[in-house]
């Protein structure tokens, strides 16, 4: 009953057993953010997505080298409007402080967003900046191998000659060559570029562009898709396995950079390119101009119109993990709660599962393939492209056989200790380690408040018999203790000191 | 009494009125962490006291640009050997990973350090590698200057021809002319330098250094001293406020920083330089080989053999405020409990001068001029050079009047209203903000338990008495309440469930 790991690939749009290029270890590319806002939901979820392909590559024992860039040059706003500002440099400017400060506090953001949801750091994680020699390099060989021009100081990439000779282009996104062909000239009269699908490797810089660093063609900055075939390239080979990041970076960017690494490497860079879907808000795409979308913060904090609560961490997580990542994640204030809940009860059972003891002499019966057929189960569902809302659902039909032996409604003894044994380590090794799923910081002012209601409990009761002496005694000592109580109109409440 | 703030330049050996390039605005760069290891306690305290810089021109009013670099190249561990390995890519090779993961790992460790410490992330953090462009464009300055040679790919600052034009040579560390004249180039005769003295600012790399760039004299890497000139250069001007670092760095580092930047901006970079002292256990110069060096995390465990219990890093924080920056900061078992009793004092007497009321009508006497001269005092120290063990000094004896009020042995009324507001702000401000000292987590689990002693007390009252219902309704109210009680020998324990 032993299934193997499999991907869909966007590549050959097909589910494909994985299979790394050097045995037991795997490269893996995913696009990261651009450091001039705060990070979003679409982030979040499209970064947990692959830390649990990471979780679950290192759980196979795979020695994965994981690289996640970080965009801190900006990109043009507008491509073909030459005077188009980076927009990093564009709000540094407003802001009148250098982008670099721009880049620094959004990358602390980002960061600390990925920690609180449990996403482990990648290996490795360039920035873009840091690389503007290896882009230069990379413009370069492009031009040698000539696949692309000069005009003007920057350098744009011959798209259309590339697809005419390799069956590489527009495999990703669909796009096809004769659509590239039927955009004409005329439409973009203005442009220096040779044919609208065209695209820039560098720009040369505005007079006013910040960001800008001297090259053989021009001061200026690089093409946005090049960052990241320079850096996958550098950290990971001209080949490596997996290359991700989110569905609206299959085009242009992602098929601009297969381009790209192809007429500079002469071969496509990754063997599986994996991609995870968009968010809506009840089924309406966010967006700030709709007034539907939440930044992480917000989620955290309740701060947000649309929510009736503050959501912790590891509700958001579970609540990503309840769709599968090639599946559009709708939010709603409901789901939100339903995943809480969820969430909850899977870690009640995580404790439940723990504290189950083998009581009796064993007298297995069908209980036990159940068991271990709900356990394969789960690594089923992963091997199958991460198929997280069925794993979830099988460690439900497991909470509740948790929850039976806990209250005797099975008996312990009717599965194996090895079975128990299994069951406690898997049910933890899945949740905790592959989904990534922590318990929560557990409240020690709930259990206090708990506590105190009994004492407080007492008071009433000593205060209904006029026992005056008794009630003040639980006042004083809770005094000394640091907790102040208060009688008021709604009952006692209390407050530490 | 307005005192004005005055720094100890290490340019001058002596202590100036503090005035920056542009009012209101400073530029501080700091030389930071090379990242193939952990942090230690030397990175600690250095970062720790530029952080009290940074918050003090904050609380000053000042715009600060606080620029710290991570030096992620590595250096090479015998200048004089062309086959010597840069550090990194050395322990890369023997880890078999390649040098940016070893890079990565160690950044969030140092990242994380300081996060505990309560330091303020600087501004910009920009890294070694990031800048390669930037640092070969100086070395072309440097060379169409003609302050450097080329010899068989590398570049070599001329030292003993720099330091006959400028006066600037030596001037940080005493370091003169006469001596650079007699080193004579027998003792270096394998060397391809022409002078002892001179140092490189390029190195053409060893077919073996995995860390490279291609650059017009060779492939190769930068001169360790100079990133900082460049990337100070870079993000605050050519010539701009503050310049720090470990007293360590003042030679060869510091001073070839000035001869690079005087050489290729004709002007010296910083107008301040402030260097922070060394750390000794009991004395001694801590020292991996002396087997008395203590990792940051070693002390957060208490993991550590010359500890007798852990100390968190407020305390560790507090303990090197103890001592001035420019002083030895001396380690001990001792001197950090008594730093952690005396750093709980202060939180005591923080939340003890919040909570006092004013009671009765004003009768100032001289008790009001007595605390208003401690609060100047605060600021009179800090404008110092920041003297920090004066300011604790100052706030202990703030602390004894604030502990007499609170006791009632002085009356709140003998003070003015608006002295003892200005008491309650300014202790805070110089506390929290400007000190960096925060309350550590109040532990819940602490008045958890005394409250529960409370209950387990009247539960035991309740069994001497044999009243066993009012016995077993404590323990199985606290049960639903989530927690477990325990009777043994020693008495009654509690556990949460």
């Amino acid at each position: 009953m032993k299934s193997q790991f499999s991907v869909y690939n966007s590549l050959t749009k097909k589910k494909e057993v994985f299979k790394p290029l050097i045995a037991d270890r795997v490269g893996m590319y995913v696009c990261g953010p651009t450091v001039y806002s705060n990070a979003h939901l679409g982030n979040c979820r499209t970064f947990t997505s692959f830390d649990l392909i990471y979780r679950y590559l290192t759980h196979l024992n795979y020695k994965v080298r994981y690289v996640r860039n970080i965009t801190d040059v900006g990109h043009l706003e507008n491509e073909e409007d030459m005077t188009g500002e980076d927009k990093i440099a564009k709000k540094a400017r407003l802001e009148q402080i250098e982008p670099m400060e721009i880049v620094q506090r959004y990358t602390l953001d980002f960061k600390n967003v990925m920690s609180m949801l449990n996403n482990h750091p990648p290996s490795i994680e360039p920035t873009a900046t840091g690389h503007i020699i290896e882009q230069i390099e990379m413009v370069q060989k492009i031009l040698d191998n000539g696949y692309a021009y000069e005009r003007n100081g920057s350098v744009y990439f011959k798209t259309v000659q590339f697809a005419e000779k390799h069956d590489e282009y527009g495999q990703l996104s669909g796009k096809k060559i004769e659509d590239l062909r039927q955009e004409t000239r005329d439409l973009k009269a203005q442009s220096e570029k040779d044919h609208p699908a065209d695209f820039a490797i560098w720009m040369k810089a505005h007079e006013n562009h910040i960001m800008r660093w001297d090259s053989p063609w021009s001061v200026g900055f690089p093409g946005w898709h090049l960052e990241c075939s320079a850096m996958s390239t550098k950290y990971l080979g001209e080949r490596f396995d997996i290359h991700g990041g989110g569905m609206d970076l299959q085009f242009p960017h992602h098929e601009n950079e297969i381009a790209q690494n192809v007429s500079c490497c002469e071969t496509s860079p990754a063997s599986y390119w994996m991609h995870t879907n968009m968010l809506t808000f009840e089924g309406v795409k966010m967006s700030k101009s709709l007034n539907n979308s939440i930044l992480p913060e917000e989620l955290f904090t309740g701060n947000n119109h649309l929510l009736s609560q503050a959501y912790s961490p590891m509700t958001l997580r579970f609540f990503f993990l309840r769709s599968h990542y090639r599946s559009i994640c709708d939010f709603s204030d409901k789901g939100l709660q339903d995943a809480e809940k969820n969430y909850k009860n899977m870690m009640s059972a995580l404790k439940a599962v723990q504290e189950l003891e083998y009581i009796g002499k064993e007298k297995v019966n069908d209980e036990d393939k159940v068991i271990n057929d709900l356990l394969d189960q789960c690594f089923i569902h992963l091997d199958d492209d991460l198929n997280t809302p069925r794993v979830l659902a099988t460690l439900f039909e497991l909470v509740a056989k948790i929850n039976a032996f806990k209250n005797k409604q099975l008996k312990i003894n009717h599965i194996s200790k090895a079975t128990l044994e299994r069951m406690q380590t898997t049910f933890k090794i899945v949740l905790q380690d592959i989904l990534g799923l922590l318990p929560e910081e557990e409240n020690s002012d709930a259990v206090l408040d708990n506590v105190l209601q009994v004492l407080i409990e007492m008071r009433k009761t000593a205060r209904a018999n006029k026992d005056w002496a008794a009630s003040d005694l639980i006042r004083d000592q809770l005094l000394a203790a640091g907790i102040q109580l208060k009688d008021g109109a709604d009952g006692t409440s209390w407050s530490k000191l």
